[in-house]
């Protein structure tokens, strides 16, 4: 007789953006078996999105369960999402798909339970299991992308808040009177740290210059601002040193409200991290009260140090972290799943 | 044969202060059975201080056992606490008893379990509890004193953070350039919306409008200005806007980061309710995105309201959220007394 082995299992996680879907199976272990990548094509209209990728994930289930136990699909969408009922509030990169129950979809597709979760949440989720995280308990995850975004995982578990809109850290004020934010405050985060707001700011130092020859917008990209800060620029250091600075400012206040083990800066902008850090960590120092406290060479001489980090898992973070959902929801889709299998056995 | 009732259950709490030490025997269900107060008097030492409070303790315990099951003690102390030693890291209003093991020191006189907890902490359970947060799952609490302090409960539980830090609300940046602060950053809420920062204010304004004649020291008191305020005293109203408009900056990022259902503002300065929250919530409305979106008079319609309100115990929050301590540790208080007791049986 053979040894009785406990199989391994494996979840489905999608990452659904605007431009890109990409679907992965990914081993308990946080292994990614196999990863399938395709265009979202959102002007096919949500139906044929959902069919695409149902499809992508079936086939995903049909190559894995024969060598691992299936656990589940997590599904990471931009935008803000009512967990209970699985359905998409309002998603402004994915037009049409306010309002509509896309876990009840894509389930009464594949027969098999799904969770959704905001995006941003999924990356964090990621970096916690298998990335910067891993040693945390709770983090705190700022994404600096095109806008600024972010999550909370406390004890294990994400931090939704009351009507699922937590982590909205871009928009925390940096200062009172500051630019003025699309969503109708002054001085969020978002209007010094995103890669938005790279760009913006090089425009306003070139036009205050008055230099003779303006650059072609392709200079005005956050990467190209740090390459150029990197070769020395004053201008180009200056605009991460504002980037880290109003970053400084934002963790400052959340490290003395939450006085969390570890924050996880993530995003295309957090490439930037040599040129944008000693500036954040300069603000963290003269700010945080609570960060002095717990830095074991200052005076009190606590043995936990706060840690400000880097993300490690670049844009994987958010499809690992959507396959983790299944795996941390465990009973609860356990219990889905059989009320499933009895809701196909009475249709039969 | 009378009828077997189950006996209510009582804890006691006690809140340690820099002047007044007061202890209370508190039944389950919230009501306050006897509360003694007496004089702190540190000056005679820790040492006797903590001999007094336990013969009070004592004294209630035998007073209530009689008629209720006795859960144990929590005690608030103005500090940094590490929960899991039961040391009082640092009390700057408690000279002597930095790094002093108080819980231990209460537990060997009483023989029963004991609880530390700082003493915002126990505010906010107080408030939790029978307060303005019952119906809440999770509140952060404000409280606007001598300085500014704060706390937070998730899901019904006291979050402390990693070294018990947690809830420095007080320290959280409105103004990256305001006033200095005594922690070492600039701008801090505490230096706009404390009853201190009153004071400050209301002397800065008299200074500025070089008045002829200097009003005595008590016309500076946060209590005065807050009359003035409501009788119409233009500088008055400026100051009380002014914290509004503070707190509105804190709060708007804390609602934006955190979603949670409510948000309790206590302390001495939230008697000036009237005069700074039409500020605060002209704030709010201007810069938190997701006070907006929780707004079911707004746009997203959704039917969850971000409760702002008043603190209702005063400050009886304190007291009553200490004696709330051993009841929602149950279990692990249990288990303590058993070794307690076995503990004791051997050094008979």
């Amino acid at each position: 007789m053979l040894p009785c082995m406990a199989k391994k299992s494996f979840a489905v996680g999608v990452d659904l953006g605007g431009t890109n879907l990409r679907v992965a199976a990914v081993e308990d272990t946080g292994l990614p078996l196999e990863t399938r990548c395709t265009s979202t094509g959102l002007h096919r209209g949500r139906e044929a999105v959902v069919r695409e990728m149902c499809g992508i994930i079936q086939g995903l289930i049909d190559r894995f369960s024969g060598s691992h136990a299936f656990s589940g699909t997590g599904v990471g969408v931009p935008g803000i999402i009512d967990i209970e009922s699985g359905t998409v509030r309002a998603a402004s990169n994915l037009p049409g798909w306010n309002d509509s129950p896309v876990k009840a979809e894509i389930q009464h597709r594949l027969g098999t339970p799904v969770i959704l979760e905001n995006d941003a949440n999924c990356a964090a989720l990621g970096e916690k299991w298998i990335g910067a995280g891993r040693e945390a308990e709770s983090i705190c995850m700022v994404t600096l992308g095109t806008g600024v975004g972010g999550g909370f995982i406390f004890h294990g578990q994400l931090w939704h808040g009351m009507i699922g809109m937590a982590g909205e850290i871009g928009h925390m004020t940096v200062a009172p009177d500051g630019p003025p934010c699309p969503c109708g405050n002054r001085g969020c985060l978002e209007q010094y740290a995103s890669a938005t707001a790279v760009s913006r700011m090089i425009k306003e130092a070139v036009c205050n210059s008055h230099a003779s020859e303006m650059p072609d917008d392709s200079e005005f990209s956050a990467e190209i601002v740090f390459q150029r800060a990197m070769q020395g620029d004053p201008v180009a250091r200056q605009i991460f040193q504002t980037v880290g600075w109003a970053l400084g400012v934002v963790l400052s206040s959340l490290i003395d409200a939450l006085n969390l083990p570890m924050y996880v800066i993530a995003g295309g902008v957090s490439s930037a991290w040599e040129a944008f850090s000693p500036a954040l960590f300069t603000e963290l120092r003269r700010r945080s009260i609570v960060f002095r406290a717990s830095d074991p060479m200052g005076d009190h001489g606590y043995h936990k140090k706060t840690i400000v980090t880097r993300a490690v898992l670049g844009s994987e973070a958010g499809l690992i972290g959507a396959a983790r959902l299944p795996m941390l929801a465990g009973k609860l889709v356990g219990d889905e799943r059989d009320a499933l299998q009895k809701e196909c056995r009475l249709s039969l």
